[in-house]
């Protein structure tokens, strides 16, 4: 596996696999990789003959008093299961190289952008957007791979694709979760054994909403009761929201339809955590 | 020369010149094309293997009191030019094409975007850059050529360039003007015969301006006054700026040095006229 850090670099060797017709797939990543990165690479592997992995914690996409300072890092980790799992490539720029001045420039997905994980962080997803145009623009894949835990980002990325009809199509694989049910994140390393225990009712409060469903219920607001109820009845847990939505523009329904989705943030301790079930 | 209308089939043919190794040079334009337009064009087929002009009147950079309706059109004279400046493929998509839907996402660049024509055209640059961002994702060429009579435009996309990391190489080329020194602009077919006279005063403003930097003028208020009140004297122009700053981020400059740029607003009865002169 190579390891490249400049972007000239990497732009360079992105440019000749393409002259050569190989076709790219990418797999953006904050590192401390987990399972469901992993399953995204391997993915990537089987659909592509050349894997592009990014590790990079992108500094404008946490707020002032967000978590960047002690987001995890394993780099030395972070490189044997890259290997494992099939990567060509990992780019691991520097935030320097990604931003060598204050950044001026911005990708803004309106509407999608400002609901739910946008309303309580203001700016995020503007983050997310520009950092992962930057990153298309210097690795210029065929096919880009994210998972369906952080499903308002791919609805704001499958967007911004649209919307600046970048070349790359956007693959979402479905959430890896550990044996309990809690969705895998890197943020999960935050949680302490009891923390770590009531985490585990976000899934089980999920489950339930899924389960009304396969039992007929359509209704919207019995259905959110229903699972903002279980997660209230744990005293470990602060809910910032439960959100029953369309898949595609993110807006609230009334009726439960064939891929209506429920989304899901709480904090348990100073750990913010989020999840989703899409009704199928 | 090819016509092209649809974005996926200019798409797969850059993509299919890139593969061969061919170099793509790219002239956007919103048409009614002048020598300065033919300009850019002819350097962009001495510099490259394949030149692609785009077409493309684009609403997103026009305020709601602006010319969109009557933006003056000639698709037929358009293409004959074309084709005697060397151009191998006209790119010229319908609105619907380039905006499907109602766009929500946008490439704001910050700063140099905020400043002089962007104060005065709220917007303007925020459809500029994102319609170039589209343009270059579409065309995917390896250089595009601007005029430099929108100079703070050719700042606004450099700036772009550099923020999104775009593999796209921006060269900008001077000026071209009419006997009279009147800087080529589509927008010129508006004057009527007295205003088209009195639209000469602007470059005799900014000459004026040059001769007294060539004399040693390094006093920006005092050069300014002097170009100031060459335009005032002329009772058919109403100034909307002559400001005097640093070629890269647009900022006021109270001595000029090399490189200095001095830029002009005005309106000739109901046209807007913009042009500029760099200290060298």
């Amino acid at each position: 596996m190579k390891i490249i850090t400049a972007i000239a670099e990497m732009r360079s060797l992105s440019v000749s696999h393409r002259m050569q017709g190989k076709k790219l797939g990418f797999v953006p990543t904050m590192g401390f990789l987990h399972e469901g990165h992993l399953s995204l690479m391997r993915c990537a592997r089987q659909e592509n003959d050349i894997v592009v992995a990014s590790i990079f914690v992108n500094p404008t996409q946490f707020g002032p008093k967000e978590d960047l300072d002690r987001y995890p890092r394993d780099a030395e980790g972070d490189q044997a299961k890259c290997v494992a799992s099939g990567v060509d490539v990992l780019f691991m720029p520097q935030v320097s190289e990604m931003y060598p001045e204050k950044p001026v420039v911005f990708v803004a997905v309106e509407g999608v952008s400002e609901v739910l994980e946008g309303a309580l962080r203001p700016g995020h997803f503007r983050g997310v957007s520009t950092v992962v145009a930057k990153l298309f623009n210097i690795i210029q894949p065929h096919r880009a791979y994210f998972g369906q835990k952080d499903f308002q980002q791919c609805v704001v990325i499958k967007r911004m694709v649209a919307g600046l009809n970048l070349d790359v199509e956007v693959v979402v694989l479905p959430t890896v979760r550990e044996q309990d049910g809690l969705a895998m994140s890197s943020r999960n390393s935050y949680l302490g054994k009891d923390e770590r225990r009531v985490a585990a009712t976000i899934w089980r409060a999920l489950s339930e909403g899924d389960r009304l469903f396969r039992t007929g219920q359509r209704d919207a607001a019995a259905l959110q009761g229903a699972v903002r109820s279980i997660l209230l009845q744990e005293p470990g847990i602060s809910v910032d929201y439960v959100e029953i939505v369309d898949p595609d523009g993110l807006r609230p329904q009334a009726v439960i339809e064939n891929r209506t989705l429920i989304l899901v943030a709480v904090r348990v301790g100073r750990t913010r955590l989020i999840d989703n079930l899409q009704f199928l």
